[in-house]
């Protein structure tokens, strides 16, 4: 998403989502933040510290936008298995820094849809506010991240174990 | 430890522990793998890939000792809000991987005491078959790691949490 | 710069900087690529592999604009001593790989002006095809990148320095 | 090399090397520190920053063995083209910490012969005070390494290309 094309998106879109290529696009980040119809979903870039996701979302903020969600979605770090290394510790360091809901993104932190599941209930067990799970009816078929896809049964699955261990720590899906 | 420590270690604890920075000490590996008496907690180095670490476990297995335990404590990345990085999809890729039971550490894998609750949470969400959690009665006298351990009460909280948890993924602490 | 702010900098540039936190603004990469008239110099991301900025590059060539330059500027590691890791294998290894001029930024890659000069050396040794260079005349007062700029005179000595060391390796500055 | 064995190498080599692996094996390290017969290279581990690597030497060097060589042999990226990220800047910032020699090892710091003789002129002009290279007359038939070894001819080049960039920086090989 461009900055000329954040007013289609706004008239289309339910939640406007910054990339992790685009977290310090900071003229994306800005004009994003000027309009404040639409919530703002900002992911954690790859290569991001903490800190400089929260320095990322003051950018929106600071533009009078105020309804910004962050996302864990894994770093790059030297691990070969994975397609990136989930920083569950995000979850809990970030809710202990700022108010915005952290959303976590197991599709991306793992890469593989057989890690999903176990991924996503470590973030909810780990107090995050939401999961972004890649879902496909032919994985297989995707034109793109279908090896991190899930089919919607599994998926459903997936929600209602999420359920149990959000009620395990106090919380409510 | 040191491999002309093995002994005695043997003769007064109940696991031997290979720490992170000995994780491909060969010699070490080999001479613990020599005794079968008692089982033997191999530690992720700090900057190991989960292959690696299956590797070390071969080492440790090929000399007739099989009761080993894999323990995830956190690998060295860029992030600088906590020690280190808990590699939470280490427990699901490498339970993928090997039979040996996935232990985690969240006192090395966050360093800081109030993330180690929702940590230990995320391992038992993720499927780990157990924890290791520094505890001390008053932490800022510890000798090492005060700052990540827990006072005695509140390793007690967690622990109850913990059970609710692995229940709601299907399993008993 | 923004992807409406080319204009107005091609008219007064000599060269059109895609910094390090836009390796993969892709918009802005086809966007640079549609103009013919000012050279690119294309900064790899603190975080990209040398893949990817090889792609990066791809998307400004795929337009049309044939002027790239390639700019090692260091890549984020675990090292706390330096600002960043200076990927000096990048020189040769992108040299072996593509026809595009290699930059190299030892400022930005080691973020100290007292080892910008060793840095500098050790890229025009490993085939650099040129330095970039940080200098200001009173770094103490620079409104940013102060620590890792040099005055006039060190600059000027290490020209010097620089062209005896391409002379040893068989080329010309 | 095990504490057990210090005695046979010590008698027959010229060298005591501390692998990347034992970097921080404290008993090994303290063990060889004990004997003052023959000097120690200590190399930096592929996960180790600067300060461990100045740290571990301080073992040796307390136990009164003074002729301790620091050896940067590249650290752990994401990058991949690349067997380990040769850390250039470790050079002239070990240098300003240290008055100990600092010896490069290009051929574990690239993993791939045809970049050796890049990364031995950049080590040579960054300041290092010496080289370690792997050669072999055969390197397909090498028993380990021999992607990254060099044959003779080759080194003989290079050893003669190195002085010229020693002379430049103003040293001598």
């Amino acid at each position: 998403m461009g900055v000329d094309e954040i007013d289609v998106v706004v008239e289309h879109a339910d939640v406007l989502q910054i990339g992790a290529r685009n977290t310090q696009n900071y003229n994306l980040l800005r004009a994003v933040g000027q309009q404040k119809t639409k919530p703002v979903l900002l992911k954690r870039g790859m290569m991001s510290t903490m800190e400089e996701l929260l320095m990322s979302a003051e950018y929106i903020l600071a533009q009078g936008c105020s309804k910004v969600m962050l996302c864990e979605r894994g770093i790059r770090t030297f691990e070969r298995y994975t397609r990136n290394t989930f920083d569950i510790n995000a979850i809990p360091v970030l809710k202990s820094r700022t108010h915005l809901p952290i959303i976590a993104d197991p599709s991306h932190a793992t890469g593989h849809w057989n890690f999903v599941e176990s991924a996503s209930m470590a973030a909810i067990a780990a107090g995050a506010d939401g999961l972004m799970i890649e879902v496909h009816p032919q994985p297989e078929k995707a034109v793109s991240d279908g090896a991190q896809s899930l089919k919607p049964k599994r998926f459903s699955d997936l929600v209602s174990r999420a359920r149990r261990v959000a009620e395990a720590v106090g919380r409510r899906v």
